[in-house]
């Protein structure tokens, strides 16, 4: 594994980002990695910068994006006030699987938690990445919750 | 079903939130009802204040707080840049459940994603609330998912 690096991710990023996100067997039919990038992604990554309970970030391998993950700041109350922080489309470049990336990812998720003063961290996975449940429960998480998903489309 | 009024939580509804939240068997356990309030619950309301990103709210009737549920503005690059709302801490008085409020509260948490511009509304609920899965199926949520916790405590 070469050292990676895990950085906010910027706009000139945000083509790799989109090919990582359809470089996935759930994400490939639902993305659009044609350039000039579809307006959505560009103002869903302007919203992303804007807010600040919400972060992208890339995972860099030699000068080169290979990885994505989003993560969440989450106050909540329950658990006598205990902070979460939530994760959201991870993503590793699929020549580069099962090399420690995304663990190194997750593990870099976990300790922002901690520094960030989380409680709890959460995520939720498709039913069929049976292979990311696997990897997720030897990184210590319970699949402890149903994840509910309704489509307004 | 008298009318319900759903409203942002103010820093008095606090202790009827509490309730709430210990007012459930997963809850009752890790929660504290006793005033003053136990300053993780304060500290953890002034942040859901100051987000831009969530608000919790509660659901009144006849001048009673009487269910409250936490909502999270979600902006995410995945299926071409659609906007989630995400729902947490869900909770309606054991006392009135089965009574159509909870739905109330989850047909306008529905209503407010689609006037903000979301194209998914996601949630995760505890494996052992199997009535709650009920619920949400009816409602049109499929349990794509698997809910994801690790305890950082």
């Amino acid at each position: 594994m070469s050292t990676p690096i895990i950085r906010l991710a910027t706009e000139t990023d945000l083509p790799a980002i989109v090919r990582l996100l359809a470089d996935d067997f759930l994400g490939a039919g639902r993305e659009d990695v044609s350039e000039p990038l579809a307006e959505g992604y560009l103002r869903a990554f302007r919203e992303i910068l804007a807010s600040d309970a919400t972060d992208v970030f890339v995972l860099e391998v030699d000068g080169r994006v290979v990885g994505t993950m989003q993560l969440i700041d989450l106050p909540c109350l329950s658990d006598q006030g205990t902070r979460r922080l939530g994760i959201e489309a991870v993503r590793v470049d699929s020549s580069l699987r099962s090399q420690g990336y995304g663990e190194h990812m997750i593990r870099w998720a976990i300790d922002t938690g901690r520094d960030r003063g989380c409680g709890l961290v959460q995520l939720s996975s498709n039913k069929q990445r049976t292979r990311a449940h696997s990897f997720y429960k030897r990184l210590g998480f319970k699949n402890s919750h149903e994840g509910f998903k309704l489509s307004l489309g």
